[in-house]
């Protein structure tokens, strides 16, 4: 188990769990002829690798009737590691899933931050800032950057409070330690997707035995 | 007072106080020759009337120390009409307002529903879908669907249900209807701005007195 080579394949990256990172660009299957089990939201390499003895596509392991269909694989993978939680996943979209008792209670999805600024910008060039970290979101904002820094987050925060209740909350993705400061008591985990990977492998290997 | 044509001059329609809309690529400025009271968020407007005589600029008459610089000039008039109360313009951006004893004590801005659906579909086109306005917000979103709906709705809602508190909410703009059934004892208004700008110049006609 502890030496399975595992990999996460995003739009822009394969992310092995040695911790390399290769860009969906650069990357050379024939770099590679050990035994990789994976999984990949995109849809051009999952059909590629299909092709290849050596990779493994863990989607064939998973339960499905405990997910919505066309719930991403990669946030699959990351209730897979959990038995109780809300994580949230800080990227180009942030998503935030309910895992109790460890099913998925359900998930929704929020504008990742550069997303968001975007968002404003697109409705007016007059919307065009960088967003302020350090606003105190116990106040109304009075100016323009505290006010769409506000909107960014505190809608965002005020939900958390709400559905978090007593769960541990953890933090994944690339604007992860963006968010840290904001939620009290949450975690940063980065590896929750290989660590879901692991889990329904280890659960495959036993219903195999 | 009862007769003063007023005129709210946005980036795309001119809306007068008798109820015209004229869009502003089809406006004639030699069809009105009666005095009419104007704000803009136009500027090439605000500057092409600024040379007319019977247009009359309310900008002049406003006290600016009462909000904070680039806020906009519907936003303010919008506060002027009211003493207390939460304002939710939900147009092109959604801005919230809190007016506590005729003072702004602040706002924050958050993407309108067009342009929520825009920054989805522009993270990825499978985040494309039209929102579900009749989602049962108290659960956890279980398809895409919903999970998008939520994540536009859910937070916004969240963040007005904690600063709301017992001030009345009033909804103006475009997509008012739409947020009308989601906020319990919200009233439309679409008229704010008007009563804004009537309130503005009854007050610099007894200054004047």
């Amino acid at each position: 188990m502890k030496n399975k080579l595992l990999c996460d394949i995003g739009n822009t990256n394969f992310s092995f769990s040695n911790g390399t990172k290769v860009s969906v660009e650069n990357f050379d299957i024939t770099s590679i002829h050990e035994k990789i089990y994976y999984i990949s939201v995109n849809a051009y390499w999952e059909k590629r690798l299909s092709m290849e003895e050596n990779w493994i596509n863990i989607r064939s392991f998973i339960d499905f009737s405990k997910y919505y269909e066309s719930m991403g694989i990669d946030r699959i993978m990351v209730c897979e590691a959990l038995a109780n939680a809300v994580v949230i996943d800080a990227g180009s979209a942030i998503t935030v899933d309910v895992i109790k008792n460890e099913k998925h209670e359900g998930g929704y999805i929020y504008p990742g931050l550069a997303a968001m600024a975007k968002c404003f910008k697109d409705i007016s060039p007059a919307l065009e800032v960088s967003f302020n970290f350090d606003i105190d979101l116990d106040k109304m904002p009075k100016n323009t950057q505290d006010a769409l820094s506000y909107g960014a987050l505190a809608p965002l925060l005020s939900n958390l409070r709400e559905i978090t209740q007593d769960l541990p909350v953890l933090l994944t993705g690339g604007d992860a330690p963006r968010f840290l400061p904001l939620i009290p008591n949450a975690k940063i985990d980065n590896d929750l997707v290989f660590k879901g990977m692991k889990k329904i492998l280890e659960k495959t290997k036993e219903k195999q035995c």
